[in-house]
């Protein structure tokens, strides 16, 4: 973890609320209280926080439910030994917020925002499950993909210098710079230490010790990874989520809500597709460790490269159209006028599509890695209980990795990409 | 110019001084008094400022001199109606004490800065002159290349995440954010209305209107500037200068020192060391206009280019030295030890530099191609008098610049830039 930790520091006022003081903090906000219906002795608080960092309480009342956020001053995984700035509650409200304008009924409603108690109240999503957790069940989500390419699209374009003005966006940018910590968190634990010899990481061990221990001593790897941390650290392209995984994606069959943007700061794109598609990779990777005689996973496993394939087509097609209405600084429309200037936009947006595939691919990669040897880890991988099953799995998902780290710019398609996933998965059966 | 204009505002407080007003303000600053000598009626003021933005005095008194430098809120090149924030002034005095703790020796000593008048009193540069002034004239500056290498690779690299702190890097990344009116200049200024009809653009006519109108109608370039546009406005590499021509270099033969970084925000790398190049090759391509019966030029167009090359390679050297002691995020030490870590290491440093060379041409080609076409010309030219003369200096440093900024990538050498532009300078005499 970092070398800058602090101790805990709260502002004055703030106090982590529990399942008796919620229900009396919410009856004092009326209009909340009214979704809920009745009074305070008639809700039902329940704290479901699987996170790593913060208390979530569902309330429900008799007209309602609401979904309550709020910050913890430390890591909720480690204790207080590892503090961490409860304004990520606020950038986290903020991107919501911006979010939701761009990409209407892709996130959650937003309510009420508490800055004292660095608190969040949201729309209580339901029937809705982490999409995650479906994927592992085999759960089919038709319009994940394009649901997720719309979110993207529109959030990254809409706050890149291609959909925004540039004082706003400056002034966005430098809001977005306070939420260094939550950056560093990402620098460090994505970046560095599943590189490194690190008292945070782990992995299935023994069985999977060889390749720990080859990502150690593969200088090009550790070369090409920096060149990303890099990127990450100092490209401010657009307002990224952050941690787009599909923990942080809620789902039921033809709804997707985008949750959790408490790691947003403007950053390059790469890093929220990527962490999209290298978690659908994870994914199909596992799908062996979850098979069953009943269902071989075969015909599921297929589905999760069909959406990535499907993510990606939908995302360059959604974010090309939307070039056309360009209203931020770069490419500005006074150069690209008549057919002729359309066609050399054209060209430029596909090449932009390109280099954003690159970036996906190896943005992707070090997602890819880092669940497997670093600190935090799937439940995609950890629901396999038996410890060799499990390593088979993520041998072939890591050596992806890998590749995709390293050789990503050889892949020109989304398509060559699944095909790469398809062989080393087939390989490792071999 | 921008569609961001807006009306003059000022401090309270703020008022333009002027020569009979500047010595009165000084003797209330008893430091500063001490450094002339004598009383307020023993100092001579002059207003030498020759710029487009500000008021520049020199004061002289019977123990030494200084230099006042005071923003106006307006243009002045244009006048009160294009105003511009007195702010800037805030931020080149936080860029000049930067830069100068990273480069010492390199800028000029600050003594004094006024937040409500926006007045920074320097030291007095005797008997340096500015750089473009000297070259004109064929004066040779034995100490230019090595020293502005020095002064790029020590304020790039300190600034960047290669040689600062992530969480300090962010905070000054938020500083600088506020000074978007000057960036948005340049937007406007370099990367978009030379390429379209603007009535800010001018340029020597009739002689030059063919290749004003190929310009407009070329494409491919008008793309290419797009994309770097695109960048300057998205690539928080490191704390640049941003307007770092030979305009703001005063030099004697002995001593170098970078003034005037109104400009400066967290930008790329690329526009700073391209700025330079791209004066020097400016001025190269003007030395035929400067030649005389007694002195052809050919020498000194040499040097100039010999200028051109030794910069680059003092840089790259420079530069390279100082990641052997990284302190930043990026390209952790932990990542790249022992000797095979070390030569990994020194890949990655390569490819940043040759990066950086790319991305030195395209940005130093748009900045020739601007100062020809666009509403901010050099004396380089413009004190060529006779008009076909100027336009057959103008003409191959213009037809350079459109092949720099297109093809930049494929050249790999600072030779290959320097062989180019004797290729343009011997076909355009043939």
């Amino acid at each position: 973890m970092s070398s800058e930790q602090t101790a805990i520091q709260v502002p004055e006022g703030y106090r982590a609320l529990d399942v008796e003081t919620l229900a009396p903090y919410l009856a004092g906000l009326p209009a909340l209280g009214a979704r809920l219906g009745g009074g305070a002795d008639d809700w039902r608080v329940e704290e479901v926080g699987d996170g790593n960092l913060n208390l979530v309480f569902i309330v429900r009342g008799p007209a309602g439910g609401l979904c309550v956020k709020q910050a913890l001053p430390y890591v909720r995984l480690v204790g207080e030994s590892w503090p961490l700035p409860l304004d990520r509650a606020f950038f986290e409200h903020e991107a919501l917020v911006e979010h939701g304008r761009h990409a209407p009924g892709l996130t959650p409603a937003v309510h009420h925002f508490d800055p004292v108690l660095m608190l969040t109240v949201m729309e209580l999503l339901e029937p809705h499950i982490i999409m995650r957790r479906g994927m592992i069940q085999g759960i089919r989500y038709p319009r994940a993909a394009t649901d997720m390419a719309e979110y993207m699209a529109r959030t990254l374009f809409f706050t890149s210098d291609l959909g925004m003005n540039a004082a706003e966006k400056k002034a966005r940018v430098a809001l977005f710079c306070g939420n260094t910590a939550l950056c560093n968190i990402t620098e460090d634990l994505i970046f560095t230490e599943p590189y490194m010899v690190h008292d945070n990481n782990w992995w299935t061990s023994p069985q999977l010790d060889d390749l720990a221990a080859a990502v150690r001593a593969d200088a090009e790897l550790k070369r090409a990874v920096s060149g990303l941390k890099c990127r990450f650290m100092g490209n401010a392209e657009a307002l990224i989520h952050g941690d787009l995984h599909t923990g942080s994606i809620m789902v039921t069959e033809d709804d997707t809500r985008v949750i959790d943007p408490e790691f947003a700061f403007f950053g390059p794109m790469g890093f929220d597709t990527g962490a999209f598609v290298g978690n659908l990779l994870l994914n199909y990777f596992s799908q062996d460790g979850h098979a069953t005689e009943a269902d071989d996973r075969t015909a599921y496993r297929d589905w999760v490269l069909e959406t990535a394939e499907a993510f990606w087509h939908a995302f360059a097609e959604c974010y090309g159209a939307l070039w056309a209405g360009r209203t931020g600084g770069a490419y500005p429309a006074a150069l690209f006028a008549g057919p002729e200037g359309e066609a050399s936009l054209e060209q430029a947006r596909d090449d932009a599509i390109a280099a954003l595939l690159t970036d996906t691919i190896r943005f992707g990669a070090a997602k890819m890695i880092r669940r497997i040897l670093g600190i935090a880890h799937n439940i995609d991988f950890e629901l396999i209980d038996d410890p060799d099953r499990r390593a088979a799995c993520e041998r072939p998902a890591l050596l992806l990795g890998r590749e995709l780290l390293v050789n990503g710019a050889g892949y020109r398609t989304i398509r060559a990409v699944t095909d790469a996933a398809r062989e080393f998965h087939a390989r490792a059966g071999a």
